[in-house]
């Protein structure tokens, strides 16, 4: 406390910003609200605060203490919603298990991150059974249908809350106390841990609820909303959306494993009207035959991920969807930045209107957001200028676990590092242009790498191109671009050099853009899932 | 930090939450949007952003330290919001001054708070001049025109500010510290300071911009909006609406002192959309002979401060205001309830409606408000059972300044005692009945004197009525009405008594809520203003 601090009454409550706290106005505004399962459960949220009770008395029973990682593998629905909140109310950790991962990733997350106790969905009770679980003591079952307990399992989840009496005394603690846990998988190495506390929780809901909210038409997400998740709960908390939509006390809907058809049939059933998803779910959802016959005007829908196409735009909109784009990353919580369209650009045309939603938005509240040069110095807001995005935030994972290398590296400089390049426009509007893997850094510039390939690709001799960073003693890096020529083309890299040339003088690429070296191949390397392997390419030019 | 807290990477920013941090997303996403003051001055967000950075340099060397009390004296100006900011922001308390009390009890809180720098519009300072102040050691003029400096003034505010860079190296610092400091005045004593830190404020911005900006339609603030405080920004920061206003970077306007023509004329020329206020400026507004030429249609209003009668209302929903109330005290920064419709009620007509909008309101996010019988035990939300309003937030006073005694009693039993009763519905709405000092408890129960009143004052003899509580050996208090009868009656008082007992008989009232005795009186003692004065009554029949 320091000398300037407010003085605190004896009796007074000073209110830690604990993740139980979201609750008091849903329950006292809402009680009657429903959070509605894919198998046609309602619960309203008067029974939902009953089952978290429920909940924390039949973990506490298996032995669950403040401090313990209790983990789930669940597809979305109202158990994990009841886990979103009974787990961190008890002091607990909720560990998120990414169930798309690799059994041996999962095994690893499970064994890294110690958990305690582990709730399976009876999809994944078969390969659960063949992990070496180092910490795991107690199974629970979760199922949809009846079906016998596995062998080694504590209980079922439905049976064990119905044993349980319906008010837990929870206890208060430290605001800083971990609450989550999940694991991101990079390009390279194990999966990292990150972690968040209650009060980077709570404060993420409200912040990104009022940026949400604010909107005064497009995208505004209000108390009559229907909120679906499509991004999964196991990935970065369903981008907390959960913890939002039930401070706001609005009706939820959980779609279980996602099934194109399914979503299509909640959607209309239950007149969902607030989604998020990547992409892919999209255009699986929007191309599925039965699309045709669902009404999907009105349906908001934040898009992340990975960048969207003007098509996928444009399908969506043709169809009423209200689309526009988020930003974030597992280690930040994850929400940064929202592309809903600014009041004073209401009247714009449908392209120029697409433009907007297709950028990647705006800072919600509290987020310092800069781009940066090499040097950490903060590059103009002109719309161009592009550097690594860096970020300051109340809900920034303030570390990977047990990792303290990769900790300080994310950290460097007290800015979180997204290794992602962007630029930012006077009003506020952040751009990503590329991955910071992908830039090369010569002559104090930045140069993007998928922006060459981009150029070089126009040359009518080149069928395939791939452009990295080689060190270079005097610029720091140089752009190396290798090109598989056209069958029957006699390479011949002065007339590529040349024709890169051409757009520097135009000024759409820095002079420093230009490869010294155009190197030919027959082919390019590439991942067992045959994207570019930028890697292999690096390692072999070090 | 306990064992369980999330583990902090070195390197790693912490993000305490300061004032500061408010205006992040503010200046990158609306640094055009502009901030309008009444005398046609105008500055984008990215000047005012400019303009607290002089002001912190203009404010430093007046030697104003971390901690140091820097007392405004002003109407609604874009500098008053420049205070907001930049007093805070130094670490040092910004003291928001009542000019509406009398100059002794002005005097009294600048000594009490223990005002060193002191900002003085020019209507104030003949009387700031008659002030005997112990620790003021400089002032500084704030002058819509040019004039003369007054003896023993500093400067004046706009040529401090064009005397300093447009950059000042904001420090960090503990988000408890202390920000604003402002008195409240109850029926008896001297004014009680109240205090809230930078921490207090955010959340107190965070969840109340959320309560407003999710309502669906009705009450909505969004970043369309225009912002006009008439609510004064001395009374408790003008509800923290400006702070509210900066966030979302919408439109404010700021009207220097409450003149009704000068106020229909902003709303109309600056197309004013969302203000908050008491009845009387409303009603003043209303009945105003140039009101009936100014469009109001669309202005959303914000009520509170004392109750509002149904014919205010419908004047103003029949001139298209969209209206409701709002809840809150000094104590409470201040905001606890709004009474927004909910969407489930939008096809109510218009007396239903109308009977919400007038209603106390809902708890806002992070609110925990309980009605109390006298042992404290929580009543049911039932809609009728009253009780002792009682709250946890994470933005009420930790207690009243250098008054131990009176923040014991305000935070009795770890919630903050509002002294209002009232009651909540299954459905969330608060409707506030009585002040505690107006409540007499009896039997157990709380009898409300208001009520009594209101019965004994149907009866055909009675002109005028009063009821306070006695003290009462077996039953901890009893009701004593004062009765002035109307001419030419014979005063009966088993007449009266008997007429209550038919409305306990039918259940209106508890049967205890019968007044063992009614005093006939030629008449009831009343304040300089005219109210009644039950503390007079009260202090005659201890």
């Amino acid at each position: 406390m320091s000398a300037h601090a407010i003085q605190v009454t004896p009796s007074a409550y000073s209110y830690p910003l604990l993740i139980g706290q979201l609750l008091h106005s849903a329950l006292a505004n809402a009680a009657e609200q429903e959070i509605v399962y894919v198998d046609g459960r309602r619960h309203s949220y008067a029974q939902f605060a009953r089952r978290v009770h429920q909940l924390a008395h039949a973990l506490t029973r298996l032995g669950v203490q403040p401090g313990d990682t209790v983990a789930v593998m669940d597809w979305d629905s109202h158990r994990y919603l009841e886990c979103f909140f009974a787990v961190p109310m008890l002091g607990a950790v909720l560990q998120t298990v990414n169930v798309r991962l690799s059994d041996e990733q999962i095994q690893y997350t499970l064994n890294h991150a110690g958990a305690r106790v582990l709730l399976v969905n009876s999809d994944f009770v078969e390969p659960v059974a063949r992990f070496a679980l180092d910490t795991v003591q107690t199974r629970v079952l979760l199922a949809d249908e009846a079906m016998a307990l596995p062998a080694g399992y504590a209980g079922e989840y439905e049976a064990l809350l119905a044993d349980c009496p319906e008010q837990f005394e929870f206890t208060e603690f430290d605001e800083n106390t971990r609450a989550t846990t999940f694991y991101t998988t990079g390009t390279t190495g194990l999966p990292k841990g990150v972690y968040f506390s209650h009060r980077q929780l709570v404060l993420h809901t409200l912040a990104v609820c009022n940026a949400l909210a604010l909107a005064p038409q497009q995208g505004s997400f209000h108390r009559g909303d229907v909120y679906m998740p499509l991004t999964p709960m196991f990935h970065v908390h369903a981008w907390g959306m959960p913890y939002i939509a039930t401070m706001a006390g609005v009706k939820q809907v959980y779609p279980g494993r996602y099934i194109p058809e399914r979503i299509l049939k909640l959607v209309q059933r239950e007149r969902v009207s607030f989604s998020h998803c990547v992409p892919t779910i999209l255009s699986m959802v929007l191309n599925h035959p039965s699309a045709g016959e669902t009404d999907l005007r009105g349906w908001k829908l934040i898009i992340g991920g990975s960048a969207l196409t003007t098509a996928l735009v444009k399908q969506a909109l043709e169809r009423g969807i209200d689309l526009f784009t988020g930003y974030g990353m597992s280690e930040t919580c994850p929400i940064l930045t929202l592309a809903q369209i600014d009041p004073a650009d209401s009247e714009l045309d449908g392209e120029a209107q697409i433009a907007l939603r297709v950028k990647t938005g705006r800072s919600v509240p509290l987020v310092a957001l800069r781009t940066v040069d090499p040097e950490m110095q903060t590059l103009p807001r002109d719309g161009h200028s592009a550097g690594e995005i860096v970020v300051r935030a109340p809900w920034l994972t303030q570390g990977y676990l047990h990792n303290a290398d990769a900790s300080e590296e994310l950290w460097h400089g007290g800015w979180l590092h997204t290794q992602d390049i962007g630029h930012v426009d006077p009003r506020g509007y952040l751009q990503v242009t590329d991955r910071l893997k992908d830039v090369i850094k010569t002559g104090g510039e930045w140069v993007s790498s998928l922006e060459l390939e981009e150029l070089i690709g126009r040359h009518p001799d080149v069928a395939e191109v791939a452009v990295i960073g080689v060190p270079d003693a005097k610029w720091g890096e140089r752009p190396l671009a290798f090109v598989v020529a056209r069958s029957g083309i006699e390479p011949d890299a002065d007339s590529i050099r040349s024709f890169l040339r051409g757009f520097a003088d135009a000024g759409r690429i820095s002079r420093y853009g230009v490869p010294d070296e155009v190197r030919f191949v027959g082919e390019l390397p590439r991942t067992s899932v045959g994207k570019l392997n930028k890697r292999a390419l690096r390692e072999h030019n070090r």
